[in-house]
């Protein structure tokens, strides 16, 4: 397996899906390993940090790629195994930013209000016991969280002739923030242009369903990842995730329930292809047996997801078994 | 314990929250054993049945119900401790309905397509295995879905002088349908009326996130319930259900991000009622921490749960620790 | 013609749609010379009071009636000929008030801002130059503004067996807050139980399309009403209203998307029943020839207008004509 | 003042906001002369077409341009005058379209519903009479309706590195598919990158509000545009108009209120600019004042537009009275 290491200079990152020249062209089967800074471009380091005053909104969110893959050309699936997520510091930061976050007015929930208050919290990694501390500062509390590292980020080149800020989610991923994605899943994503042009980034190492304020306990993320290609069959419209125990599709739109509509019929999609259900069958599948955690409310679109226990459901091996191929292979890397 | 036994008969069946005369006055710490009949007013039970030749739309989700409760007042707090839920039948029903349903044209999401084809399953229910059995019609496919009873529709008398349908979920809970509302847990609402005057119903023997088509695996349920009373604390907004293992609060409204807010800040409002967290602390600790498992995307409003695990927080004692009091009552039932 | 003048005392108001014995049983073709009281209440009256001060949150936007009317049945449609509106007091007045208003947090958009600053503008009205007067508090600038008097609520009992708030608009009409429901105009509404049990009230001197924080030049008003009941037509889903120049059907629900479509729907229906175009036709041609101005973007349920020019139209007399026949009724009362 | 006449060949259409070599670099003071494609691309020319078989969805809603403006830096202000806009042929057409439209189905309002059937409308122009005539198919019915020639899309390059597609309304202008885009109004933008980069396209010989099948009376046009500068000024957040009546501003979002949210606090921003108005006033003067029409609830952005007279408020000059001059130059071009 041909590996590839790449920790990006900070004027190597890539600010959108789309619109920018690949760093790197690999071929199928590649393994990558690579560095993520955090979406804060590592400028908010200490609760004392104001948001509004350390960071420049122009450079949030950076990414690590784009990579062009040999051979893959509009139509196909793009499939990204996630061998391992190890988060790259020993803290973590979450900040409450002005106009954005779920519960504050932004310029699309554009009321009348003065901005929420700005906090920075910065969470300690105790690496041993897998935990990061939230330290409360109205109060005197702190409580351990397990540290359950994830990309926010995952995506490749929109449809359509578009450049998409790395702050978006749509049908090319992109900022989908759903803790879904951890490692030992495989993500299969829609081929738009040629060589797919895929980036990732965005590590947190623990993010709530939601992710309510807008910025999870944001980190610096060592990423490996697999690279496979599959030809041939019907690319996913909505981005699909697998993992060893569930199948998960993520719907990205506003308002929330146009998302999860999206997750929905992608599922019924992927159930119509597994299993040959029709829709109304699937639809009543889904009725009794999805789950339904959300991903993101904060940003440029929503992300909901629709997932369903493999364990529920009879043996079936989605795009010819990539995953559990992808998964062995995993343990070798 | 003072123990109350009802089956109602079908001409008492309570068709709405609010406008309807108690079926019974009880006392605070009351046990209710109570049966619930269907969604479908027990009117669909074949898989040949259509919804729109055998419903009657009128009489649709009846509720158990109402109880007076001596003593209940505007602004207390009514706890209901669901201690079993037991299906009343070994087989539930599901159903398309036109104009109804997350994917389908609705009265709200009104567009012009013809409304999608009406087909019934069946489950049957195996009780030594614990489970329901889905039965595909478009292929040769039947999948057991593990048996868990909960049920759709718990609520009091609303607040305004409103009376709202058994169909509607709102501030004074009714028709919430989620998941969460399974035997184990107790729910709490505000008092709206002298006597809260809350019924229950429409028992699911299992339902996914979302309850995607509108209609979960619903079947007649028996349900033992404890009934307590809180005096003299801030009732809650919107309806909470506490678990032994979860803090929970439920918002609905539309579009969905609406009821996802409101459980949102029910959850803050909790956690500086338990912890004493100002808000953005309480924002923060949601946005790490927070589960965020849709509830019904289906009804006249959408429902959405935000849940926190218990084992994250330390130790508290909400309302006085009366869920673990009713846990325990709950044994000797 | 039968006429019954009515001023209800302050205990005879209605405060819901549904719910509350008629004041007046009434035959068709009765002409009501009403007094409507203010959506204040009367309540707020100098600028100098704060709405939360002043305002019983719990005795707002009271109505006149329900009136019964005899001989109405569920699927008949009620007309109501709003013949003359004439403000019954010299001012007028319009309120911020804590977490209401388009561009407010409030209950629903529920947000962790604190509520907006409070102020109450009083508009004198001068009569004989036709105007009220918008006086800032920020600067030093008055504006006459046309008095263009409306109702805000127009409503009969809901059907479903439900009762609600004089706040709420939605298929049985309700608060709607549309300018378009000014004198001259026919307003048609679902009969849903026996008698119709119709109530109006809110009077508007004036306002705007959407009515942004929520409160209009809220008025007193002297309202001369006809009322016909039209039987053997399909009744409209949702309300419709008539001028010399118009066609108008009102959607409520939220998202505003779907009052629009509702609206939509309700006119391709209405445009079907005039002229027998169908469906697709009809929705051609509101493509090219539809107004769609808002109703409101506050209220319970947001309310939208989709309204056509009779002057683009082939003549036709919807419901045998009965618009004309009331506004040339109207002239001799 | 320099002219420059263009029309492009079809190989130099623009198909996205951003991301194309400009045409022609111009300077401020420039008239233009352009020619644009309607949205089907010219393709779409009989009511036997069907939009599925004679569409190629990569390529519709052709712009001409981009220009570039010399001088124009971020935070500038670009001012687009339409002194005239002549349909460029006989006739115009509308179609439905699969997955698109108000009341379908569609991508992001994904249910399980076929699509509606395709229909075609062409609509011949008689210039004599200024109409359009509309031809029914279900039914014999001829309607004449006038014709009001705009332009659908008006629109800059984006923020933030992005590129997106001529179908897309947003803070860069767009395709924001509201009749106010006629002769004889000022289109503010604010510039986003050197050069403005503007183009404009998407003419309809007429529309209706909302636009509601998702396609006017789509015609190609001949437009005439002066182009003026504005430095020194704070740039408009969104789209905002200037007619010789009224101050217009645009908000493109979903859901629908979030677009019209947008309006609002952009128009309350503007009257502050003009006034001196504070923001509770400015609110309560548009509460009362605003006029409402729906743009479009068909796009990937849904666009609502609030409007205030002119005759209401006190005389002033935004931008230095710029609208006022160019209207006077346009008469001479």
């Amino acid at each position: 397996m041909q590996v590839v290491e790449y920790r990006p200079e900070r004027h190597e990152y890539a600010w959108t899906f789309g619109g920018v020249a690949p760093t790197h062209r690999i071929t199928p089967g590649t393994c990558l390993k690579l560095w993520t800074e955090d979406a804060f471009s590592g400028r908010l380091t200490s609760t004392t940090h104001r948001a509004s005053e350390v960071l420049d909104m122009t450079e949030v969110n950076p990414q690590t790629g784009p990579f062009y893959v040999e051979g893959a050309e509009p139509g196909d699936t793009l499939a990204l195994h996630l061998a391992r997520l190890t988060p790259a510091r020993d803290w973590g930061a979450s900040s409450t930013i002005p106009f954005f976050g779920a519960l504050s007015v932004t310029d699309r929930t554009a009321l009348l209000h003065e901005p929420l208050p700005e906090r920075t919290w910065i969470y300690q990694l105790d690496r041993d016991r897998g935990v990061v501390r939230f330290e409360a500062q109205s109060i005197d509390l702190q409580l351990e969280l397990p540290c359950n590292p994830m990309l926010g980020t995952v995506g490749v080149a929109p449809p359509g002739r578009e450049v998409r800020s790395s702050l978006v989610p749509d049908v090319f991923g992109g900022n989908m923030d759903t803790p879904e994605m951890r490692a030992g899943v495989t993500c299969y994503l829609q081929v738009n242009v040629e060589g797919a042009l895929f980036s990732v980034g965005d590590g947190h190492y623990r993010q709530g369903e939601g992710e309510s304020c807008g910025t999870a306990v944001e980190g610096a993320m060592d990423v490996t990842l697999l690279v496979e290609l599959i030809k041939g069959q019907p690319a996913p419209a909505w981005p699909r995730i697998e993992s060893d125990t569930h199948y998960v599709v993520v719907g990205s739109s506003r308002p929330l329930e146009d998302a999860w509509r999206a997750s929905q019929i992608g599922m019924i999609a992927w159930l119509g292809e597994l299993y040959g259900l029709d829709r109304l069958d699937a639809y009543q599948l889904l009725t009794q047996a999805a789950e339904s955690p959300l991903a993101n409310v904060v940003d440029t679109n929503y992300s909901a997801v629709t997932k369903i226990a493999k364990s529920l459901l009879p043996d079936a091996a989605a795009y010819g078994g990539v995953h559990r191929h992808l998964r062995e292979q995993a343990r070798t890397v």
